[in-house]
């Protein structure tokens, strides 16, 4: 009997995180941390997990949208949908009727990314690997299979993607083995939070460089004599060896960036990451021109291939931050992956959020050994937030992410986890809703309706 | 005693109109035409209506996002918020959870656009005026304090804003009396859908000509030498005088939009509508460097100001087709009209769907009072589809739209047809439940499943 996919689950969870200011930046003050949790099971029993991210509130827009999107998966077989994720990529992005609410962008795109990553993690279950091998083990032609070059050829043919991986071919297996010995770089966002005091920011910063790793980020983009003052404290705290990278989280205008930024210069910043909106490609162009050789950094809002096409068309950005759960999944990663490739700009993933870490870690390390070949700056972000509730949680040594090897794409969170931040009915929610931030707060006033 | 909104409802209205292919196109074979409807309430029972317009499935997301954004504006001074509509705007795109799910893009930015626009009608209501005379019966001042410059500075500074406004003022009152007069020019798409046959097609092509429109669009981007087949019969059938505006709805790459306006060009055509992905505005900029002097039109999806502000930077666009639901209400609207005013380019706003016709006049109006002074070049879309269901039709006659009278911004609909195509428990719905789209249809494939 044909194996069916039996139910595309959608669970709202979120972690009230706002209570502690973990997380808090220019643009996102108290931010609860959230996920649209994706289970899809089959008859056979077996199960793939994933999320979108979201920081709160509107968390259940994005769970009543993976409600609309799994009546396009529901009822298939099994072998057919893991056979051909390419497919089932146009087919959730391209449905005639839901794509009127993107398209490709916003909720429904982050909710189709979500679907497509938990069918990944079910593939990569099935196969009894980490997403990451399963990823580097298939050939280029089953590669761009599950790209979407729609928008992309005048940028990136099929062919040039195809050629981009057979280079690659020859050195994978030497990379593995790298990989699996040496990790994959990382970096650590963990000091430099908006909320967090002086002594709090140098003694993690300190604490950073100990753990070894060789580039912090701080957030700025709030008071400009505020930015400064906290940037001399992490410079002086890491010394001139340490890279630190700032991100003011699209609090800026074009204008208004090129003025912050020289304002930091002294303290030789390596990239400023959202400088302003992250739609605006050309805004980010005219900054590099003018902030250089600070680099521009930018992708996690990004809301798919073509915006990460036009970014690199325009020369706007020196580092490309992609998302694993912002754009249409794994699929629609690979293409920005190839087109970062083809135009020789290093990806250094945005993470952090809930699971993020744990899923692109993924996608990293496939680009390492099958697709850029290369850790050079390349480092993924790192966030010690939350790891705790997924049952495969990334593992940091001496500022590496170590390569996972359970199998699947690491988005599985823990049920005693999920059952408990369930929302609004777990015990987290419901024991202390004295607390609990399910009123109204604007990031304009701060005032609570 | 201070008068509040009292709540901010969302229905979820849906029209069956796949069962007769109107609305037909490259991309939306089957549309459902349908509303996330918003009603907001007085405590002084008045009401404010406006509607997110989508095409089908997934319209109960949007119903969704509206419901999430309702606390934000419920329990408000209804003189507070009319009061500061731009304060408001930025409240509801701004939230500091809510925007993770955008930002300013997608279903949450959609729904903002709703409630905003409804806002606007009660404001309008209240003050006894069609919208369009309210606007531009505002001071320059009043105008640019309800748009939010954020991320614009760079194209247009509010002063550069105040400069358009104020050479505008000494010529509004005599083209007020001469839009009361003559109205505003439309042009049609009612001949022009892709599952019309040929003889329906010259039919109603010629019936628009002697209705007194002088541009008609026909939608292309399915075969291609249907296409060529098609533009044919339509120019044979309108001579040589009348504009044909053709419309891909996104179905082509770069070089195919190159490749099939090439064989177009001898029929003539006056814009190409949505070449490519709407997110390319450097794809745009290429396509109309090479399509010249067919001009490129686009705008429908464009998701918010910034988006408009590079397609215009880019030299990208010859028309912008600003759609009243799509972005974040009268206000984001009136800050595309102004760029669009800065760099010269006209006008020509998309509408159809549920209701657009009714709500998109106001700001083609206002234009030619307050910001562009001009209707030369410009037209509004007129699609004759469901104008019935609303309480304040828009009137055509001799190919142009006749200003409004009554009170509003346009976009309320009668009682009786809101409850009679309530999804999914309206009479329309259950009665015939054998023929209603509730199933899965792609548009790849056709499939159902």
């Amino acid at each position: 009997m044909t194996e069916l996919i039996t139910a595309v689950e959608a669970h709202d969870i979120r972690f009230p995180t706002s209570r502690h200011l973990d997380g808090s930046d220019a643009m996102n003050p108290e931010p609860d941390y959230s996920a649209a949790y994706v289970i899809v099971r089959t008859g056979g029993g077996q199960e793939g997990h994933a999320l979108a991210f979201t920081v709160g509130r509107g968390n259940e827009i994005a769970v009543t949208a993976v409600e609309s999107l799994a009546p396009l998966v529901t009822g298939r077989p099994v072998a057919e949908v893991l056979g051909d994720l390419g497919g089932m990529s146009r087919l959730l992005t391209g449905d005639s009727q839901l794509r009127w609410l993107g398209p490709e962008k916003g909720v429904i795109h982050m909710a189709a990314g979500a679907v497509l990553n938990a069918l990944w993690d079910l593939r990569a279950r099935r196969a009894g690997k980490p997403l990451w091998r399963l990823l580097s083990e298939l050939s280029p032609e089953e590669i761009v299979d599950v790209v979407d070059f729609r928008y992309l050829e005048d940028a990136l043919t099929r062919q040039e993607a195809l050629a981009i991986l057979r280079d690659a071919e020859p050195g994978r297996a030497g990379r593995r083995a790298r990989l699996l010995a040496e990790g994959y770089p990382a970096y650590t966002t963990t000091p430099g939070w908006l909320g967090y005091t002086d002594d709090k920011l140098v003694r993690l910063a300190k604490e950073a460089v100990a753990d070894g790793f060789g580039l912090i980020k701080l957030k700025v983009g709030a008071d400009p004599a505020e930015d400064v003052r906290r940037v001399r404290l992490a410079r002086e705290a890491v010394g001139p060896d340490v890279r630190i990278a700032v991100d003011a989280n699209q609090a800026w205008n074009v204008g208004q960036a090129i003025e912050r930024m020289a304002s930091l210069a002294e303290f030789d910043p390596y990239w400023i990451e959202e400088p302003t909106s992250p739609d605006d490609v050309l805004g980010h162009a005219a900054i590099r021109e003018r902030v250089a050789p600070v680099k521009v950094a930018t992708g996690e809002h990004a809301h798919n291939r073509v915006m990460f096409k036009q970014f690199l068309q325009a020369g706007a950005i020196d580092v490309l931050q992609l998302d694993a759960a912002r754009v249409a999944g794994v699929g629609e990663n690979i293409a920005i992956l190839l087109l970062a490739a083809r135009f020789g700009v290093p990806v250094c993933p945005h993470a952090g959020g809930v699971g993020l870490c744990e899923m692109v870690q993924h996608l990293a390390m496939f680009d390492y050994v099958a697709v850029s070949g290369t850790v050079e700056d390349r480092v993924i972000e790192y966030i010690d937030h939350l790891h705790e509730h997924f049952t495969d949680p990334v593992v940091i040594a001496d500022g590496r992410y170590v390569a996972p090897l359970g199998p699947g794409g690491g988005g599985e969170m823990h049920p005693a986890s999920r059952a408990e931040y369930a929302y609004p009915h777990g015990p987290r929610w419901t024991a202390d809703a004295a607390t609990v931030t399910t009123g109204v707060t604007t990031a304009e006033t701060g005032e609570v309706a």
